[in-house]
C-alpha cells in the first residue's frame, strides 16, 4: 500500500508532523503557523466552525491572561542559552532544551510524573538542575510542552483539512488515518500523560484547548460525512478509536502492527456506517490529500 | 429504552458488579466465585478457549510463585482486625479494608499514585498509618486491588457469556454493553490507573492476566459474530472503544450520557460489519441473558 507508507512518511517529516518533542525541533515555519495558532488559530478555527472550545466535549477553561504560552516557549531561539553541561554532547543532538524534553518524557512516561523530579531530568539530559530550570519555570511547564506536542501536528493537520472542499468522508479518513499515524509514531508514546492528574491544573488550558479544538474537527467532518447530527457520545467513540492506539501501544509495549493507522482509518468510516463511501478511492484521496499538506510554499499556510 | 436499564441496574448490585471497590464489599459468593477462578479459573477459561495469557495481546507476565493473591485478600473477614480509628465512623460505612481502598482511589486518580503517600491514604480514610500497612502490604497491593476492582467483574460476566450457547453477536453486544456499563458506573473511574506506570511491574501480574483474559474474550466473540479470524488490531480497536468510557469520562468530567454504554454495544457490532444483526431483538437478547447471570443459584455459578 504505496500512498498509505508515503503519507506516513511525510507526516513524521513536514509542517504535518513537525513538533515532535526530542525528535524534531520546532522549525521557523512550525513556529510561524504555531504562532498564528495561539494569537488567534485556536480561536479562529473554533470560531470558524461555529464552535468555542467550552463546547459539550469541553472542560471550559480558559488561557490565563498574561500567561507565557508554551507554544512561545516552542519557537525560541535555541542555540546560545544555558549553562556548561554536567556531560558532553547533546543526547538527542538537538541541544539542551530538546534533551530535557526528551529525558523528562521517558521518565514521565516510564516512571510517573509525580515521581519524577527535576533533578532526575537534568541527569538524564545530562545537564546541571540548574539548567532545567534556566529552559523551563516549572516540571509543569514541561509537561506542558510534551502534551501540546501530542496534539498540536494533528491540529495543524485538522485545521487544514476541515479548509478543503473535499467529500466529508475523505477527510474524515485522512484525520483519523494522519492523528493515529502520528501517535503510532511517536518514540516515546506521550499520550499516556493525557492521564496525568496534574493536567487537571489551569495552567494547563492551552492543551486542553488545542485537544478540544481536535475533537471538534472530528464533530464536523463526521457530520459532514453522514450528514446527520453528531452526538457527544458518536465524537467520543471516534476519538477514543484514534486514541486507542495510545492504550494499545501501553498495553502491549511490543510494536504494533504497522498497518494500524490505516485500520483505525477504515474503521472510523465504518463507525461512521457509510460501508459503500468506504473505497480504495477514498484511501487514495485522502493519503493524496494529506500529502499535498506538506508541500512547502506560502499556499500551504492553511 | 427499559430492558438496557434493567441490565445496568441489575449489573450494579448483583454479582456481575459486585465487586466495586469502595462501593460493595465482596460477600461469600463473590470470594467463591474469585477463588475458582483464582485457583483455575483465568487459566481454566483461557485454556477452554484453547488460549494463553501469554497470547498475542498478553504482556507474558506471570504470576509470582508463593505471592498472596490479591483475589485472596479481597475475600479475608474485614470485621474484627485493625488497630483503632483515628476518627470515629467509617467514612464508607463498610469497614477499614474498604475505606482504604476508597481513600487511596480517590488520591491515585485526583493526585497520582506517585504523588500519594500511605500517609494521606490512611488521613482519608480515618485511620492510623499503622492501620493501612495491617491490611495491605505496601501502596502497591491497594493499587492492584483496585485495578482487579476494575476487570473482575468483566471477567466474570464474560466466563459465564463465553459459556453461552446464545448467538455470538448477541453475546458480544452483550459483553461490550456490560463492561463498558461497569465502567460507567465506577464511582471513582478507576480505569484511569490502567496508564500508571508502576503496573508494569511483576507484582501486578494477576491484574494483566485477568486483562488479557478478558480481551480475548472480546477476541473470541468477535470471531463467533464474523464468522473470520479477528487481528490484534481488530480486538484492540474492540477494547478501545469500550474502554474509552474512561477516557471519554476523564476528558469530560461532567456525568456522560446515560445511553453510552448502549451506544458503545451498538458500535462494537457496527465495528464488527454485521449491520444487519444490530437489531432491537439482538439487544432485547443481550439484555435478557444478562439479566439472568444475576439470577441467584447453585446453577449460576458459571
Amino acid at each position: 500500500m504505496a500512498p498509505v507508507a508515503l503519507a506516513l512518511a511525510s507526516s513524521r517529516r513536514g509542517p504535518g508532523g513537525g513538533v515532535r518533542p526530542g525528535a524534531v525541533p520546532a522549525g521557523p515555519r512550525d513556529c510561524r503557523r504555531a504562532r498564528g495558532r495561539r494569537t488567534g488559530g485556536v480561536q479562529a478555527s473554533a470560531g470558524g466552525l461555529g464552535l468555542t472550545s467550552s463546547g459539550p466535549l469541553g472542560r471550559r477553561r480558559r488561557a490565563l491572561p498574561g500567561r507565557r504560552s508554551a507554544v512561545d516557549s516552542l519557537c525560541q531561539v535555541t542555540s546560545t542559552r544555558g549553562r556548561p553541561r554536567r556531560t558532553p554532547g547533546s543526547p538527542t543532538g538537538l541541544g539542551s532544551e530538546q534533551d530535557i524534553l526528551h529525558a523528562a518524557g521517558e521518565l514521565f512516561v516510564t516512571k510517573g510524573f509525580g515521581r519524577t523530579s527535576t533533578r532526575a531530568i537534568a541527569e538524564g539530559a545530562g545537564l546541571q538542575q540548574a539548567s532545567v530550570y534556566h529552559w523551563f519555570g516549572s516540571k509543569d511547564e514541561i509537561l506542558l510542552r510534551l502534551v501540546l506536542g501530542t496534539v498540536l501536528p494533528s491540529h495543524r493537520i485538522a485545521d487544514q483539512l476541515l479548509a478543503s472542499d473535499a467529500p466529508g468522508h475523505v477527510l474524515l479518513w485522512a484525520l483519523a488515518y494522519a492523528d493515529a499515524g502520528l501517535l503510532h509514531e511517536d518514540p516515546q508514546n506521550l499520550g499516556v500523560l493525557y492521564f496525568e492528574p496534574a493536567l487537571d491544573g489551569d495552567q494547563f488550558s492551552e492543551f486542553h484547548d488545542v485537544r478540544d479544538s481536535l475533537h471538534e474537527a472530528y464533530r464536523v467532518l463526521l457530520e459532514r460525512t453522514t450528514g446527520e447530527p453528531a452526538t457527544d457520545v458518536d465524537v467520543a467513540m471516534l476519538v477514543g478509536l484514534v486514541e486507542n492506539v495510545i492504550t494499545y501501544r501501553r498495553r502491549t509495549r511490543s510494536p504494533i502492527p504497522a498497518d494500524t493507522p490505516a485500520r483505525v482509518a477504515d474503521a472510523a468510516l465504518t463507525l461512521a456506517r457509510v460501508p459503500d463511501l468506504l473505497t480504495d478511492e477514498t484511501r487514495a484521496r485522502g493519503t493524496e490529500i494529506l500529502a499535498a499538506l506538506d508541500s512547502p510554499g506560502p499556499g500551504s499556510a492553511g
